[in-house]
C-alpha cells in the first residue's frame, strides 16, 4: 500500500467523459489498496476564457480580483470530479485552497505556497476518502483573500501537496506519456526515459521541454517528492522524477533540450573599462529584462563585442532600454537577431566526465552548425545556433551522443 | 446620504458590456453621495450550465458537491464587477460567501441563511469602498463548505445583506421595471405600482408574479428591509415594497395574479365518515405532495366529492398515491383535470372591505366564466377556472376593481 498523490491537466478533465476516464483511473489506485489524493486543473479553455474577461474589463485590473475570477476553473472540476468519483462507488470529497488550507503569500497572480497543514486530507485518506484538491489555487491567510500560483500551477500544488501528505509519489498525470530524451517531433527515436533526476529534469524544464512546470520540479527536488510523468490516455509507466541515487546507472548524457524563446544581442564596440557591464545590466535588469547567455569578445582596439540573450518577447523592451543607456556607455552599434535557438546537452554525468562539450562541438561542426554563444553549467552545456539549424542540431547531438532508441 | 444595497440577477450581467453597464449605474449612486453595497447573481445561463453538468455525472449528485460547482458563477461575476468598478474610478472589492460570513445552515442546494455579519461591509462601506457581494451563497460554519440558498437565492442574499448592514433601501435590478397590477402581456392597461406592502408582494409572488424570489419577500417583511424593484435597462423609478403603515392611500385591491402551475383533482362518492380527509391529504403529505385549495360537497347520500388542486408537476404522483389509497378510503373514482387556471385578487385594504368577493364573482359571472374552486385568506380571493378562460378573467377583474390605467 502507498499513498500517492494523482494530478491531472486541463486536457485530462476537458469534458465530463474525460472526467468520468480520470474517475475509472483513480478507481483503480484505490482498488489497489493505494491511500489516494488527486489534484486538478481547470477544464482546458476555462482559464484562458476567464483571463481573457479580466483583460478586456481592464488590462491593468486588480490581481486579487483576477484571483477570485480564475480560480473557479478549478473549483468546477474538483466538485465535478468528486461527483464522478461518487457515481462509481469512491468515497471523495472536493477540498479548496482555503479548505486544507493551502497557505500561500500575497503575491497575486503568481504566489508562493508558504505552507500547507495536511491533517485533514491525511486523516481523510486514512479514512478511505479520496480528497480531490483545487490545483493552481491557495488562501493568502493575512488578507483571507484567494491567491493563485500562476500558470501551470497545479503541478505544483500537487507536489506541494504531495510532500505535506507524505506521499510516497506524486504521479503527474498529461498528454504525453513520459519525459524523452528529447522532443519525439523532431527525433522520432527519442527514447522515453524510466528515471531522470531532478537536477536534469530542471534543466530540461527551463530549456523548452514542457512537460512539468519549473516550480514544481524545483519543489519536487527540495522536500525530495518522486515525481512521475505519465499519460493520462494511455495504460504504460511513465517517467520518474528521482534523486540522483536512486538512477544506478547514470548515463552521461540524459537529454537534448531546445529553445527558440530567446533572442540575440549584439553591443558593437564596446568601450573596454570598468563598470560598462554594471551599467549595461544594470539598466535591463531595472527594466525587469532577464538577461541569460553572455560573451564577450576583445576586439584589437580598446573596445569589445558584448553579446547576450534576452527571451524574445523582451526584445523591443531591452533595444529600448539600451538605445537610452548608449550615451553613458558609449557603445557604437546595437544588432539583434531574434532568429537564434539554443541547445542544450543536460546530463548528471557531466560532473565526472571530460569530453562532453567536446563532443558537441564536433558533430555541431560535422554538419556544417555555426556556434553563435556557448555557456556552460555543472550537467548543462548550451550552445546558441542559428534558428534554421534547430531540428538539424538537436538530431545530430542526439546520435553523437548515443541516445537513439531503435528505429 | 443613504445606504444602499443594490442587486443585478443574471441578464444585467450576462456579458462584459452589461456588467459595465452595471458598474456605471453603481457609479452613480456612489457619484450622488450614497453608501452602497452591491449584489451580483452569475452570468445568464452559466448557473444552467453547470447544474447541467452535476446531473448528466450523476442524476443523485452530493448536494455539496453540487454547491461548490455551481457557486463557482457568482464567483466569476464579483471578480469582474470589482475590476469594472475599479476601472472607472470607483473603489471596489468582492466578497464571496465565506469572506463575509455568509452563515447558512447545512441544508445544501437550498440553504437558510442563519446570520450575516455586516462588520466588515459596513467598515468597507464607511471607509467609501464598494463592496461586491456573491449572491445565492453562503457557508456552513460548521462542516467549512459553500452552501447555495436555491435557485433565485440572490434576491434573497441581497435582502439578507442589506439587513445586516442596516441599508436604507434594496434594490433588485430585473429585466422588469417594476411590480404591476398584473401581467402587462395579458392587460396592456396595467399600471406600475409606486408601492406595494410586503404582504401583498408576498401574495402576489407566490400566485405567480415572477419578479422577486418569495422568501426574500418573507425576509424583507420580517427584517422590515425597504425593496425596490427596477430595471437594469431603462432610467425609471420602480416599485417600492415596504410596510403597509407606509403607504398612504390604501387601494382595496392591489393587483390580480394568475397561475396555471395547478392541477384540479376531484374524488368522486368519498364516504362522508371522520377520518377520511385525514387518510387523503395524509397520504398526499407523506408522498411530499403540497395540497392548495380544498373544497368539499356533501352529496343527498351519505357521501361527498372532494375537490384540491396540487402542482401540475406532482399531478402524476398524487393519482398514484390516491389510487393506492383507495381501498382504505372507499371513494368512487378520480377526476383528474390539469386544465385549470388559479386568478387571485389581492390587496390589504380587503381586511377593512367588505364585498370585494362578490365584485370579483360577478365580474366573472358577466363574462360567463364558471368558478370552480374559492379559496379566500384575510387579503386574497383566488377562484379556480377552466384554463382557457385566464386572460378574460384576469382582465375582467382588473377592470372591475378599477386598475386599468390610461389606454
Amino acid at each position: 500500500m502507498a499513498r500517492i498523490v494523482m494530478k491531472f491537466g486541463g486536457t485530462s478533465v476537458a469534458d465530463l467523459d474525460r472526467i468520468r476516464n480520470v474517475a475509472g483511473r483513480v478507481k483503480r489506485e484505490v482498488d489497489a489498496g493505494h491511500e489516494v489524493a488527486v489534484v486538478v486543473s481547470a477544464m482546458s479553455g476555462v482559464t484562458n476564457q476567464l483571463v481573457k474577461w479580466c483583460q478586456e474589463l481592464s488590462p491593468l485590473h486588480d490581481a486579487r480580483e483576477y484571483d477570485a475570477v480564475v480560480a473557479t476553473g478549478e473549483q468546477v472540476t474538483i466538485g465535478l470530479l468528486a461527483i464522478a468519483l461518487q457515481a462509481i462507488g469512491v468515497d471523495a470529497r472536493s477540498w479548496l485552497g482555503w479548505q486544507v488550507p493551502i497557505r500561500t503569500d500575497n503575491a497575486h497572480g503568481k504566489a508562493r505556497v508558504e505552507s500547507i497543514d495536511g491533517t485533514l486530507l491525511i486523516e481523510r485518506m486514512q479514512s478511505g476518502q479520496v480528497p480531490v484538491v483545487a490545483g493552481f489555487q491557495g488562501i493568502d491567510p493575512v488578507r483571507n483573500r484567494i491567491t493563485t500560483l500562476g500558470r501551470g500551477g497545479s503541478d505544483l500544488s500537487a507536489v506541494a501537496i504531495a510532500a505535506a501528505v507524505k506521499a510516497d509519489r506524486c504521479d503527474i498525470y498529461t498528454d504525453v506519456d513520459g519525459i524523452y530524451t528529447t522532443d519525439p517531433r523532431i527525433v522520432p527515436r527519442a527514447r522515453k526515459l524510466d528515471r531522470i533526476s531532478y537536477e536534469e529534469m530542471l534543466e530540461l524544464a527551463s530549456v523548452g521541454a514542457k512537460v512539468l512546470q519549473t516550480r514544481s520540479v524545483e519543489l519536487a527536488m527540495k522536500q525530495r517528492v518522486r515525481v512521475q510523468v505519465l499519460s493520462s490516455f494511455e495504460d504504460k509507466p511513465g517517467s520518474l522524477v528521482v534523486d540522483e541515487d536512486e538512477i544506478v546507472e547514470q548515463p552521461i548524457v540524459s537529454g537534448i533540450a531546445y529553445s527558440r524563446d530567446d533572442a540575440k544581442i549584439t553591443l558593437r564596440r564596446v568601450p573596454d573599462r570598468p563598470g560598462v557591464a554594471a551599467a549595461i545590466f544594470g539598466a535591463l535588469s531595472k527594466a525587469n529584462v532577464n538577461v541569460d547567455m553572455i560573451v564577450q569578445n576583445l576586439g584589437a582596439d580598446a573596445t569589445t563585442d558584448m553579446t547576450f540573450t534576452v527571451s524574445k518577447a523582451d526584445l523591443a523592451r531591452a533595444q529600448d532600454v539600451l538605445e537610452k543607456a548608449r550615451p553613458e556607455v558609449g557603445f557604437e552599434g546595437i544588432v539583434a537577431d531574434p532568429d537564434v535557438a539554443k541547445i542544450s546537452v543536460v546530463g548528471v554525468g557531466m560532473r565526472s566526465h571530460a569530453g562532453v562539450a567536446n563532443t558537441m562541438f564536433g558533430a555541431l561542426a560535422e554538419k556544417g552548425i555555426n556556434i553563435q554563444v556557448i555557456s556552460t553549467s555543472e550537467i548543462k552545456v548550451s550552445v546558441l545556433v542559428g534558428g534554421d539549424y534547430t531540428e538539424l542540431a538537436v538530431r545530430a547531438l542526439h546520435t553523437a551522443y548515443g541516445l537513439d532508441g531503435p528505429a
